[in-house]
């Protein structure tokens, strides 16, 4: 017989009736029922029920064992009596009759309990981590995470891709936030980073030749932490590809994306094919660049029905005058909303440093449809049924404006409408709602320096004619205003999971790109030099993206926040409560790696 | 048809010929035949023959470009003509007739070339690591890197193993080797470590109830460079179990090893059923703890034959008489070889500081064995005799003796037994042979100290029934000595893939396990602390190994050095010559990590 089991916890089959059997586990639930010791014994495959009474030689042993003890117990499988069966449970008709019990680690009093659902407190949760994890929900969580990137890595492979691995130990790259630096002993004064992303190794490993390359890569940013971010390191599905179009990093992904979720959807619909959202109409119908498109509400741009003589809202006209937009969001059914939901609307917008929503109600007035609501007065029935006609709005609903200048009323509008999709239960929840968003612009107008600068990303690749922008005058802002880049973003259920670009890997398009902006060779060259030197060696075009594996994990074990989902996660506070980390360096230490320390002063 | 290619350069066949077809790659080589130009274009997949001449329209294009330039070309597939075959490419029998070639990335002068076998200094290689990983030894070995990655995490999981992703910014912990610090911006004064191993993680996700543990794991040693251990980072199979016996990780990790082996080995043999020695014995047969299986010769203590009263070589028995041992090492077939082949193997002894190698080369001698060379008048033939029973050499074989403490006498045996095999080309070194080491010492006698000290690993769970542990007098230490540990080795061709063992989940073993080599529970905490704490709270058996991914591809790939099966390394001085890192910080950089630099004195 094995030293340890001959059966896991879950594997006990009413065909396994009358067999002997070792089991070892975790003491999961034990209940007295005077003189007979029912314990609930867990691994990481089931539970079985084991029972023990006074007329067992186990007895004494077992009565000694604790919640989360691990013992070894053998015994004989019976059949439970009728009635104390539980269905939930694979082992559920069955029990152990504890012959022999020996203890193989007792715990002492434990900080938060296993059992229960009982809520703890986060430092409590990471500090014994290692007991949250036995919970039921993270445990399960963790596993999922795992077969999802599992899934994730077949499906990449069977599309043709390799797994690389590229360094961790490297240089500072241009991805905009804050490296982790790593000090070398062997060079005094330099250090090393680790990487905010593999962009630039990934990028090489094509201008190498291998042409697919994937990697589930951990990735670093010293960054203040968000929900949705852990502070420290996360992990991303790194793909690129050589010889591509946008299309082509659209055909190889967006199969990988939707088969994984409908795999672990449980149920949820998946978007069949992702719609493709230009940027700036994402921008006008969201107000925002990454769509949640479970909410059906579309903004609609009514600057032009403000705009007309007949209407005398002073407000939105001179914000009109002054280059300022009016967009309008659709609330469909909320003409019967009290008092109240137009009022919240209307703080909300408030909170949001807006002066207010203004909206009408449309009501059915005996077969004519009228506006009601502080302005519709201002508003003839021609306009508001021209407004009717752009936002698909009818009797019954009521439209919300938003004013400023673009991005502000855009902005306003796109939270306005998660709002109004929110309270009014708009939103189907019960899907992952795919989308690309595609043509982001190349530059945009900094109004603070008066110059053009780069909007996104710098070194994707312009969509304009190679020759022509290597020609064009950097003065022409218009033109230059209006290129769009081979940049793409995907997106879910209003989460980006990741942006992507076809590259720029022409040297000369690149330093053109960067002169306009009004940066020179030598800004490029510092940035960015060991990849422009890689580039004129013999560059082949390549793209790629890097969807968000911690993202993608927490969208399909629907939670909200990472620790959720991330085996040893760090605090808020960047700090490992378990292991102890950040923790001082031995003076020795740090004269090796020739740093000394530079303390804020005390109450500075 | 595509934007770059309807065919990768490893695709047409027979079939396709007059199909018209888009290509895109690199101009591998580039011959002018008067007016015709050839062009081996080359991707990841293949290369295909590209013909152009004068009577195509992109002949002027073609004429300009120049190796490694990224071309597009159209063209019609048709049948080389006879006698210009390639049999060694599955494309050989065919080419493509240039229509229209457009250049997609250009490339300036080559520091290396990447046609031909050409050897290339270091330093370029790393720097052009891009052009390198281009050539097609390299390039099919990083290759084959992944695919042997695939294959043990596609066995591992069939094995019923789970992956999991643990930390990278950590704790310190305690390996024995140097960590790499990362300053914290949010806790000034503080660093994480980058693991060494994940080897507390692991421990942690068994206690956690995780049961199956594996991952590709980073490691970062701060360690100066060795051919077969990259500076700082390196990968490893880490895998960890609970419930198990040394038994059970044999049981688990033999079987991937072998058939990765097996799978990738092209030919070559691969241990049956790994053998599993003893430590002691492999220190006495193999004079080293990772033997070289290839190696037939098997080394035997003479000890007993020196010390006998007939035998007159004093320096042998000066040794014997001060506690040191004699170890014979056979040389098959040896007696034919020249003088010089004897007088090598001295030098090679005084070059290991040892006073010489003894031998005896036994000749046959009309009938008789007779012993021949500088030390056989000493040794009476019966004692010859009983020496060659002990080594299992003949007539026409030698044997050589190495003298001294236990320990160096093994030493230079081992070291000798190898030479030998070498240089009488006894190795079938067409094979990977495999051995498991077991049964290491717990302690060992630190002689300079005076005292009992751990042996290997501090928290391998000793061999040792748990009570009686608990209850030995550290004074006992012949007891103490004699105590193996529930630790082992794998070892493939003489290199040491990994240690491995059942870990120490009592803490009250643990304590008692560091009172024995004279550490307090202090200390105990301060290495260990996290750990502790966790085994206190239900922990189960477990035990793991975790196999060196690098050295498994190196020793497939037949390389002797990582820089060939690694995509990016850096260099011996830990540098990355194309990414230029590590690279010196900005001031404001080192004031937010709350550090400044300590440099070295110039001169110092």
């Amino acid at each position: 017989m094995h030293r340890y089991r001959t059966h896991t916890c879950g594997a006990l089959r009413p065909s396994d009736v009358g067999e002997s059997v070792r089991l070892s586990g975790w003491c999961h639930r034990i209940r007295d029922h005077g003189g007979v010791l029912f314990i609930d014994l867990r691994d990481h495959y089931g539970l079985t029920q084991c029972v023990v009474d006074s007329d067992s030689k186990a007895f004494q042993a077992a009565n000694v064992a604790r919640s989360e003890w691990v013992i070894r117990i053998d015994g004989r499988v019976r059949t439970r009596p009728a009635g104390t069966e539980n269905p939930d449970l694979p082992t559920g008709t069955l029990e152990v009759y504890i012959d022999d019990l020996e203890v193989l680690g007792p715990a002492g009093e434990l900080p938060m309990p296993v059992f229960g659902d009982l809520d703890y407190p986060e430092e409590t949760r990471l500090k014994y981590r290692f007991l949250d994890l036995r919970r039921e929900k993270l445990h399960a969580n963790i596993m999922k995470r795992g077969a999802i990137i599992d899934s994730l890595r077949r499906r990449m492979r069977e599309g043709g891709f390799f797994e690389f691995q590229t360094p961790i130990l490297t240089a500072s790259s241009p991805e905009g936030a804050r490296d982790y630096l790593v000090p070398s002993r062997v060079h005094p004064g330099k250090f090393y980073a680790l990487p905010q992303a593999p962009q630039q190794f990934k990028q090489l490993t094509m201008i190498a030749g291998f042409d697919r390359y994937f990697q589930i890569a951990p990735c670093f940013r010293d960054e203040d932490a968000r929900a949705d971010r852990s502070p420290g390191e996360f992990y991303q599905l790194d793909i690129e590809m050589s010889f591509v179009t946008q299309e082509d990093v659209f055909q190889a992904v967006e199969p990988v994306l939707r088969s994984v979720f409908e795999e672990f959807a449980e149920g949820k619909r998946v978007t069949g094919t992702f719609p493709r959202i230009p940027y700036a109409e994402a921008m006008l119908k969201y107000g925002v660049d990454k769509p949640d498109l479970r909410n059906p509400l579309i903004i609609a741009d009514v600057t032009a029905e403000f705009a007309r003589e007949d209407v005398a809202f002073k407000a939105f006209k001179g914000v009109i005058a002054s280059g300022g937009v009016v967009r309008a969001i659709p609330a469909t059914g909320a003409a019967t909303q009290p008092r109240s939901f137009f009022d919240k609307l209307n703080d909300f917008a408030r909170a949001e440093g807006a002066p207010g929503l203004g909206y009408i109600i449309f009501e059915d007035d005996g077969g004519t449809i009228t506006g009601k609501g502080p302005i519709a007065k201002f508003i003839p029935a021609e306009v508001q049924a021209a407004i009717r006609e752009k936002t698909g709005t009818k009797a019954g609903d009521a439209v919300f404006f938003s004013a400023g200048t673009e991005a502000k009323a855009a902005a306003l509008a796109g939270k306005a409408r998660i709002r109004i999709g929110d309270e009014l239960g708009l939103s189907d929840k019960d899907q992952y709602a795919f989308c690309w968003i595609t043509d982001f612009p190349m530059y945009e107008w900094n109004e603070d320096e008066k110059r053009i600068d780069f909007s996104h990303n710098p070194f994707s690749m312009p969509n304009f004619e190679r020759e022509a922008f290597l020609a064009l005058d950097p003065a022409d802002a218009e033109t230059i205003l209006n290129i769009k880049a081979f940049q793409y973003d995907i997106v879910c259920n209003g989460t980006e999971l990741s942006s992507g670009a076809i590259r720029n890997h022409r040297p000369d398009v690149m330093e053109k790109a960067f002169g306009i902006a009004g940066y020179g060779l030598a800004v490029l060259e510092e940035k960015f030099g060991g990849m422009l030197n890689a580039l004129k060696l013999g560059a082949p075009p390549h793209g790629g993206i890097a969807p968000g594996i911690d993202r993608i994990v927490m969208l399909l074990c629907g939670e909200q926040n990472l620790r959720e989902v991330v085996l040893f996660p760090m605090n808020q506070r960047a700090e490992d409560l378990m292991m102890g980390a950040p923790a001082e360096a031995t003076p020795k230490q740090l004269r090796e790696l020739h740093i000394r320390l530079n303390l804020p002063e005390k109450g500075a």
